[in-house]
Order: C-alpha cells, then sequence, then structure tokens
C-alpha cells in the first residue's frame, strides 16, 4: 500500500482505518459468512448497521428526539428537487434561497419548477467570495423554507454560524461540511449531506428532517420522491446502498472515537489556519478565494499569478503525493480539500510545499 | 474466511474473484494511491472504469449503437417513476403495462401520477404464478410504451421471451435476472436494472435506452429526474456511486471471462433444473408456485406441506450453510435466488439437502 494525500473535493479522503475495517470485512463478515456487498438490507446485520448510524449522529449532534434521520440516493442534487416537492409544491407558498455559489444557484434552479422561489440573497457579482450581512437578506413574510448553503464547496466559503430567518424552517445543504463541528440542531427544519465528502463514499445521502415537516408531503407526489416513504420505513422502502450505508456507519464510529464533533472543530481550525496562514503571508503570490471573514474550514481556495504557475503547482505538487489540488474551472486556481478525515501530516506536507513554491517562483 | 451459500433475492451473492479483486484495491489502487471509495469521479481511473463497463455491456449484449448505457441511483423503483416522467408525461398518450407481479403492480402505480396507465394484463387472480398468452394481452392502439417485468423476483415468474406488442417500444424491468442470458436487444426501447441481483452491490441502477426515446423528455422535468441529464453528461451530471460502479465493471469482466452470456445461460439453465426437478419428483411435497412454462431460472419459489415444515426448512438449512431461503411473505414457503454468481456446489447443496428433507419429513 502506498497511499498518496488526497485533496479531492469529493469522493474524498476517508480515515484509514475505516478502510482497514472494510477491508478487513469484504468477503465475509465475521460470524456471518456474507460480504456487506452481498448482504440482504432485511438482514439483523444491516437494521443494526442503520440503528447504529442513527444513534451515532444523535450522539455527534446531540440531536433532538423530533428530527428523523433519512438514508436516501441520489446525492444532494436529488435533494434540490425533493425539498421543493415535499416542502414548497401545493403550499402556494414562497420559498426563500440564500445563494452564495454554485450549488446554492443550481438549488434555486430546481425549486423554480414547484412553486414560488425567493431570490434572498444572490452573491453572484463578486463570484461568491463572501457572505451575505444579516442585513442584506431579503426574506419573505412567511416562506414556506429558507435555504443555504453551509459551505460552498467550489468557491470555498463557509457560512460561521446560521443566517437568522425568523420562523421559517432553515433546510440547509450541509454536503461538504456535514459533521465538521457542532450544530445547534434545534435551529434547523432540515439538513441534508451527500456523504461523499466528510460521511463517506458516494451513493448515500443523509436527510435530518424536523418531523412536523414530514406533514407537507403531497399526496401525489412520487413514492421515491417522498419523504414519508422513508420515514414511515425506516429508509428501507426500497433497497437502500448498503455497503455506502455500512461504511458512513464506520465513519460516525470513527468521529466518536476521535472525541466527537468538538475536537473534530479544533482539528478543522487548526488545519486550515496551517494554509490560510501561508496565504495571508504570501499575499502576492497565493490570492485566497474567499473573503476572510468567511473562509471555508473544508475547501481553501486560491489563485497563483499566472496559469502557467498554477499548472506547475499542481504538477510539482502531485510528484511529492500531493494529489487532486486543481481548483473548479469557475474559479480556477487551487482548491484544497481538507475534510475530517485529511490527517494533518497532509495538511503539513502541502503547507511546506507551499512555502517552497513561493520561494522558488518567486525568485 | 467462511463463506455460507447466500440464496438471498437481493442484495445476493456477487463472484468471489469480483469481492477478491475489490478487496486488494480497497486501501489503494495500484499505481494511483487512492482507495476506490475516496477516488474522485471525474479521475482517469474512474472515466476508464464506465467506458469499460459500457464497452463490456455492449459485447456482452451485442448492442446496437443507436442505445445509450446510462447509471443512475434510487433503483428500480426510482425508474417505476422516471420511465413514465420522460416517456409519458405531456404526450397524452397511454402507457400498457402488462402485470405479473409484485414489481409490475408497483410501476403501473407510480405510471398512474403520469398520464392514462393502462393494463394490459394483470396475473394478481392467479397470485402471479403464471404469465399471460399472446391473446390475453390487450394493448393499447398507439401506446406511448409497454411495460413488462421480466423476471418476478418474489413470484419466480419469468418471460421465456419478449412479449409481442407491436410498435410501441418495449421497456423492460430485467432487475433480477439482467445479464442471465443473451437478449434481442433491438426488440427493447428501454431496459433497466438494479445492480443487486445480477450486477453487482446496491446503489447503482443500469439504464440501456434506445437514442430516439431521448427526446421525449420534457422541458420541465427536475434535472435528476431526466434520461438526457445522464445521456448528455455521460452520467456524470452529479457524482454517481463511483465504488457500486466499479464493482459492476468487475461483474461484466467476470462474465466476459466466463463465456458471456450464452454459456451464462447454459450454466443457469442447469442449475435452476437441478431444484426444479425435485419439485416435479416430489411434487406433492415441494409445491411449486410459478406454473412449469414460465419457472424463473433466477428465483425458485415452491411452499411445504405447512409453515411448521416451512420453519423446520429454513432453520435446518442454514444451520448447513444454506442461507436466505424464506420466501417472500406474499407467496409464502421458499425461495431460493440462485442468480450468475451462486455456483454450482451451492445448488447441488441445496438439491442434497432439499431430498433429505423430503426424505425424513415424509416419513
Amino acid at each position: 500500500m502506498d497511499r498518496v494525500y488526497n485533496f479531492s473535493p469529493g469522493p474524498a479522503v476517508l480515515p484509514l482505518s475505516v478502510l482497514k475495517q472494510a477491508q478487513a470485512d469484504l468477503l465475509s463478515l465475521p460470524g456471518i459468512g456474507i460480504s456487506p456487498l452481498e448482504i440482504s438490507h432485511r438482514s439483523d446485520w444491516f437494521e443494526g448497521v442503520l440503528a447504529e448510524t442513527t444513534s451515532n449522529l444523535r450522539k455527534l449532534l446531540q440531536l433532538p428526539d423530533n428530527y428523523s434521520v433519512l438514508y436516501m440516493q441520489g446525492g444532494a442534487r436529488l435533494q434540490f428537487s425533493m425539498i421543493p416537492m415535499n416542502l414548497l409544491r401545493g403550499t402556494g407558498g414562497t420559498a426563500d434561497y440564500i445563494v452564495t455559489g454554485t450549488w446554492g444557484a443550481k438549488a434555486l434552479e430546481e425549486a423554480g419548477r414547484e412553486g414560488q422561489a425567493h431570490v434572498a440573497y444572490n452573491g453572484k457579482s463578486h463570484n461568491y467570495s463572501r457572505l451575505p450581512q444579516p442585513s442584506e437578506l431579503q426574506l419573505s413574510p412567511g416562506a414556506a423554507y429558507v435555504h443555504f448553503t453551509s459551505n460552498e464547496t467550489i468557491q470555498g466559503v463557509q457560512f460561521q454560524q446560521e443566517p437568522e430567518v425568523g420562523d421559517a424552517p432553515l433546510v440547509c445543504d450541509a454536503s461538504s461540511d456535514f459533521l465538521c463541528r457542532p450544530l445547534p440542531m434545534s435551529k434547523y427544519g432540515l439538513i441534508y449531506a451527500c456523504a461523499q465528502k466528510n460521511l463517506g463514499p458516494a451513493g448515500v445521502t443523509l436527510v435530518i428532517i424536523r418531523n412536523d415537516l414530514l406533514e407537507r408531503t403531497p399526496a401525489d407526489l412520487h413514492s421515491m420522491l417522498r419523504y414519508t416513504e422513508y420515514s414511515e420505513n425506516n429508509s428501507l422502502a426500497n433497497t437502500p446502498p448498503v455497503f455506502a450505508c455500512y461504511v458512513v456507519m464506520l465513519v460516525t464510529r470513527w468521529l466518536l472515537e476521535h472525541g466527537g464533533l468538538t475536537k473534530m472543530e479544533e482539528r478543522n481550525r487548526a488545519k486550515a489556519a496551517l494554509l490560510y496562514q501561508v496565504l495571508d503571508e504570501y499575499e502576492d503570490f497565493y490570492q485566497g478565494h474567499a473573503d476572510p471573514a468567511c473562509r471555508s474550514t473544508m475547501n481553501v481556495t486560491f489563485r497563483l499569478p499566472s496559469d502557467e504557475l498554477t499548472k506547475r503547482f499542481v504538477k510539482e505538487a502531485a510528484a511529492q503525493g500531493l494529489r487532486e489540488l486543481k481548483g473548479h474551472r469557475s474559479v480556477g486556481g487551487i482548491r484544497a480539500s481538507i475534510y475530517n478525515a485529511m490527517p494533518l501530516d497532509g495538511v503539513e506536507k502541502l503547507r511546506e510545499f507551499m512555502l517552497e513554491f513561493a520561494a522558488v517562483a518567486k525568485v
């Protein structure tokens, strides 16, 4: 085994101990004799997997009892549609969207198919480099819900706390920073995250919903697009992605073993600071994309003075085992994704590389 | 490692060589240094996975060029909705449904939400124990499409050849028998299968669609529910279930290495015959559910003289390492699922057990 440091924005690095456990179980679960890739979703083993994952999440998040944890497929992008289908369709109301990056804009687009989708804020004019001040939010009175994206993966901007939205249910796409820090869950109506950044492999999507919102699901909605189909059947109405759920369980165990979300936030802040310090010290060479007040602890985005230097940076970093650093084409430059499972060593090695690269390139 | 024989209807047994390859790669893909659970869907490696899988499927099925292979999430049940959304919505036409079991009935239910869904045949009155004669099909003139289920997993009835439906596009749920035999693909408009029976692990769904049908996708449909979103983006519009796709690729390799679908059909017929012979020889003890003319080579369903004997059968078989034999509650009795990857040994061992059990129980 010769592993590199994988700075991919998602699918992304997983804890090595989780991979080792999955590898050990892969041919045959102990005492069962069936692979987790083959075992029935109706088995006691898999019911145990879902039960433990939910229980671990409840502990990690101190989740109040009036919330349900649902396991789905289709990624965050299917949630962009399911949220307005379940919470807006037929209400005659308006859903507010706080658009602070690429993913929020895509969520807004789908909502418009189901009813009035109102842009409460749009950061496109400054290429999504900062987040709204409270006074910049234009909220609709009595909104069906207010949607925001806690961390924009492409731009690397992250809300430091929840936007204040009054009584409307707060709906959050937390795909790229879920479980990176403790959350005041009672502020949320619904929070969702695809797994492939901070939770596990691609293929499973987590939705945590306050139970009263389940009552909004319209009667005419297709079965697999109804939240109630999942909540009423313990996410077993159809076959869930068994193996992906099992890996998510292993990740939640790893989080508990490593001190939970408070500890995770500390680690994440320390890791991110190592890189942002370089941006601050070498600001004429590494130009950060995000306004310092809303820098993400998950995705560190910056540009170099030229495309040529960017290409050299990516190539030379790769040669040192620092991979997947190329930024998204809409922002350019470099993006280092340093989710929970990125070890401190990886970030330290990247920091050293950045310092050396700047020193050599500036000569 | 101490593996049992897993007769689960799905998720189901996979080839041992496939599991071993996945296990070997699990911490780090050779030459890449990243786990297949962590690697980006935008990587060259994953583009290679999709390209090879599609190419293998084209070879296995002798698929004409005017068909697209799409990789999706959500299982066959999401297809129950996506098919009428894409092919019926807004046409003003009628979709015909040939209902020969539990899954066909569920598909019909979702279609009714999108337009006229006409029951061309319904086998419920005989508890779905047989398939329609051509004269029993009540097809609509100019139907938008005709849907059937090639193999009903719960009842164990399997079409021996495609129903004759004239010019209407034939749409097939092949979830539980896809790749069990060669198929005359040009007869199909669309064929789909969730992976977790004959293709791979739960979490990925394959859709093969004739390209002219892609033109029917309505403009107002949500992005992730549009077939065109997948066909136009090489199934990469959002993050596909990378690991599940990789296992499907390994399964298609295994099929090619083992003689392709003609050989697979031979093996499957031989395996199924071993069990059906027991049903025929001991017909006063083992009562087959399916009419002999439409017996499934994938799911062998039968009842014993009493619930007590059924329970004993399941328990004693399990003690011998023959697992997951309990039938679905709607049919009762026993179901032995013997997909492509179930080795001949497993079926032979089950046959021996059935003979012994009948001999002892009948005394």
